[in-house]
C-alpha cells in the first residue's frame, strides 16, 4: 500500500507537471477564459457538488465532528455560487506573468530581458474546507501554473467532485485536465509523498492549522511557503495616547479572535504601568478576555476585584510564545522600548507587531528594529491582509523571509527567467 | 561530543543573530566603513594570515592533497591583497537596503510602505577556499546581515585567522564582533547542527560541490538557496547557421570546463544531423572532447575514423543527466524542437540552455518553453554570470525558482517588511 500511494502521487505529479507546460505558454486571455469556464462549470454542477458534499457531511456527522468544523465543510448552493463568483473575480486579476522586470544589452551585444514566468507546478495542501479547492485551482490557472491539490479527508467527496468539474472545464478550453490534479486518497502518507517530489513540484503551500504547516516545514524537500502563525504583540510606549491604545487593543484582540493577525500579547512600558494597567485590564475584562498576566498585571486584576482562575491567571514562560486564537491575552510590563523589541524578536512569529506611541522617534525605532513582516505604529495589527494592503486575492500571509513575506497574492506564484537573444556571440 | 557541538553551534548562532540587529539598523555609510575597515585589517594582518595558511598547507601536503586543491587552499600576500581589494569593491556596491518598494495610503488612512531590509543571519558553508571567508563576510556586512561561516576543514587555520581579523575590524567600528562568526570546529556534525537552526539562521547558502549542496537541500530545515549544478544543453535547430553553432559549441564546452555554465550536452535536429554531425564531432575531437554519443553520433565518429573508447563512447541513459565538468559532452539527435524542449526540461538542471537557429519563431518557442533560469538564442551559455548580467558581485547562480533565480547578488540577501504608520486606526 505504501508503495502504491508513492507511485500514485508521483505519477499524478509528473502528469500535472507535464500539463503545466501548456499553461505556461498560454496567453493571458486564454487563462482568463479557462478560469471563467471553471466558474461556469461549478454553477452548472451545483447539484453534483451538493450531493457529494452530503456524503461528506453525513460521514462527518456520524464521526461526531464539531459544529464549527461541520459548518466549514458544508456546501450549499449559495456557497457554490460564492466559489464561482470568486473564480470570476480571479479571472479579472491583472496578469502577473510576462512582466519585463529588467532589460539591458550586454557588452557583447546580447539582448537580455528578465521576464516573470509561472512557477510550474504548485502543490496546495489544505484541510476540510472544500471551497479552497476552487480558490486554489483558480489562482494557479490564472497565473499559468498547474496545481496538485490535497484536501482534508473529511471533505474527500466534495473536493473530488469540484476538482473533476474544474478539470472538465479546462479540457473543454483545450488545456490538459491534469493541470488541476486532486490527490484522491485519504491515506495520510499521500502528503508525505508529495513533500518528497522536489524537482517535480515547484512549491508547496500548506493552508491550514499550525500542525499541518509545521509538518510541511520540517519534512518537505519541496520548497514551502510557510504561512499562518501569528503571535502578534502590542507594545504600549510611555508616550502612548491611552484612548488610542485601548481602542487598538480591543480591536486587535477581540474583533475576530481566530485569525492570525489578532493580537495575542500586550507589553506595557513600566513608566505608565501604574496608570495604564487598571484601565486596560478593565476593558479586556469587559470584552470577556482571560488575562495571562505577569506579577504587576495580576496585581492590577486583583485590585479590580477580578477572580483569579476565572478572569485572570499568572502567565508562565510558555504564555509569551502562545497564539491563543481565543479570548485570551498575555500581558507583561517591560522596562523600556529596548526590552519590548527584544521580547518581540524573541517570542514573536514575524507576523504583525505594533507600538502605540506619540513619540515619532520611538515609533521609527520600533518599525526599524522589530523583525516582522508587518510593523505598525498606532494602528491595529488586524490590517495585515492582502485585500487591505491592496495586493488583490490573498493566498496567505507568509511568516518566512524568502520569496514572499507578509500577505502574498498571485505574484508569489511566479518566478522569472532571463531570456538572452544573440547573433552568435561567445564569451571572450 | 555530539551534544557539545550542538550547543556550541547553537550558541554561536544565537549570538550572531543578536549581533545582526545592530547591522540592520546601521546606516549605509556605517556599513561601508565597516567593510573598508575589514579590508584594511586583512592588509595589516597579511603575515598572520600567511602563517596560518602555512599550517593548513603543510597538513594538507602531509595528507596527500591533490595539486589542484592545494592551489585553491594557498594564500600568498598577493592573494590576501586580492581579498582586501575585493572587500573595497563590495563597499562601493549600491546599498540594497532601505529601498522603498511600494507606498500607498490604505482606505483607513494608514500609511503603508514596503521597504527592503536585511535577511538577518546568513549562514554560508563552503569548502577549502579560504578567500570565500572574506568574500562572504564582506557581502553580508555590506547588506546589513550578520553571518555565520563554516569553512572546509582543510582550510581551518586560514579561515579562523581571517575571520578573527574581520571581527576585530568590525568591533573597532562599533559593531559586535559576533556579526562575523566562524564555526571553529572540524566536526562534520557542525554543518548538520547549523542546518537545524530554523528561526535563528535566516538562510543557508552552500558554496561548493554537488555533494555539499545536495546535503543541504535534503537535510536543512533552514531555507537554502540552491546553487551550482549546470547540465547545460545546446540545441542545434534545423535552421541553424552551422558556423555560429560550431563557434558557440566550442566556446560553451571548452573555454572553461569546470564551471557550471559550461555546456554538457548537445542536441542536434534530425533534419540536419547528416550534415552537421560530421562537422561537430570533428571540431569537438580537435578540442580534445570525449564524445558520449547516441547511435547516429557514434556512427559519425566511426566514419571520421575516431577510436571508440578513446575518442567516443556510446552514451547511456545516465549520460543525459550528467554534468561532466570536463572535456566530455553527450551528443544526441532529436526528432524536432518539441523533443529537444522535452529532453531539456527532463534532464536539465534549470541553469542555462541554448538554441541555435535562424528561425525567430523557433527561437521564441524555445525561450518560452524551456524551464531554466537563463535561456539563450544564438549565444553561448557561458554568459550566465552576475558580472556579465550587470548584477554586480555575484554570490552564486541559483537553480531554484523561489526568492532568487539564476545569477544572484547582494539583493538576494535582503527581504522586505511592511511599515504601517497610523494615527489610531482600527479595522472596521
Amino acid at each position: 500500500m505504501s508503495v502504491d500511494i508513492a507511485t500514485y502521487v508521483h505519477d499524478l505529479a509528473v502528469a500535472a507537471k507535464a500539463a503545466s507546460a501548456s499553461l505556461a505558454t498560454a496567453s493571458d486571455e486564454q487563462r482568463q477564459e479557462a478560469v471563467r469556464a471553471m466558474a461556469a462549470a461549478l454553477r452548472n454542477g451545483v447539484d453534483s457538488i451538493v450531493a457529494a458534499n452530503e456524503l461528506d457531511m453525513s460521514a462527518a456527522r456520524d464521526a461526531g465532528t464539531s459544529a464549527g468544523l461541520l459548518d466549514r465543510l458544508l456546501l450549499t448552493p449559495e456557497r457554490v455560487e460564492g466559489m464561482a463568483a470568486g473564480l470570476e473575480k480571479l479571472a479579472e486579476l491583472p496578469d502577473p506573468v510576462g512582466r519585463v522586470l529588467d532589460h539591458r544589452i550586454l557588452a557583447s551585444g546580447v539582448d537580455l530581458t528578465r521576464v516573470s514566468v509561472p512557477l510550474g507546478l504548485v502543490a496546495i495542501v489544505y484541510e476540510a474546507r472544500p471551497n479552497v479547492t476552487a480558490d486554489a485551482a483558480g489562482i494557479c490557472i490564472r497565473t499559468g501554473n498547474a496545481c496538485i491539490l490535497r484536501g482534508g479527508s473529511l471533505a474527500y467527496h466534495s473536493c473530488a467532485m469540484i476538482a473533476e468539474l474544474l478539470a472538465d472545464a479546462l479540457e473543454a478550453k483545450g488545456f490538459p485536465r491534469e493541470a488541476v490534479s486532486m490527490i484522491e486518497s485519504t491515506d495520510r502518507e499521500a502528503t508525505g509523498e508529495l513533500m518528497k517530489l522536489r524537482g517535480i513540484v515547484d512549491v508547496l503551500i500548506p493552508r491550514g492549522g499550525a500542525g499541518l504547516i509545521q509538518r510541511c516545514v520540517r519534512e518537505s524537500l519541496v520548497p514551502v511557503i510557510e504561512t499562518g502563525t501569528g503571535n502578534c504583540h502590542i507594545y504600549v510606549h510611555e508616550s502612548a495616547d491611552f484612548d488610542k491604545a485601548l481602542n487598538i487593543i480591543v480591536n486587535a484582540k477581540t474583533q475576530r479572535v481566530g485569525v492570525c493577525n489578532a493580537a495575542e500579547s500586550l507589553l506595557v512600558d513600566r513608566a505608565v504601568a501604574d496608570a495604564f494597567l487598571p484601565a486596560v485590564v478593565a476593558v479586556l475584562h469587559d470584552h470577556g478576555v482571560l488575562i495571562h498576566g505577569d506579577e504587576a498585571t495580576c496585581a492590577a486584576c486583583a485590585d479590580a476585584g477580578f477572580v483569579e482562575g476565572d478572569d485572570y491567571v499568572a502567565a508562565t514562560e510558555e504564555d509569551w510564545g502562545r497564539e491563543y486564537l481565543a479570548l485570551e491575552m498575555s500581558v507583561k510590563v517591560v522596562a523600556n522600548e529596548d526590552e519590548a523589541i527584544a521580547h518581540i524578536n524573541r517570542y514573536g512569529t514575524m507576523h504583525s507587531e505594533a507600538i502605540i506611541s506619540e513619540d515619532v522617534d520611538a515609533c521609527e525605532r520600533f518599525l526599524d528594529a522589530v523583525d516582522a513582516s508587518a510593523v505598525y505604529a498606532n494602528a491595529s495589527t488586524r490590517f495585515t491582509d492582502g485585500g487591505e494592503f491592496g495586493l488583490g486575492a490573498e493566498i496567505g500571509i507568509s511568516t518566512q523571509k524568502l520569496h514572499a513575506r507578509g500577505p502574498f497574492a498571485a505574484e508569489a506564484l511566479t518566478t522569472y527567467k532571463y531570456k538572452l537573444r544573440g547573433t552568435g556571440q561567445v564569451r571572450p
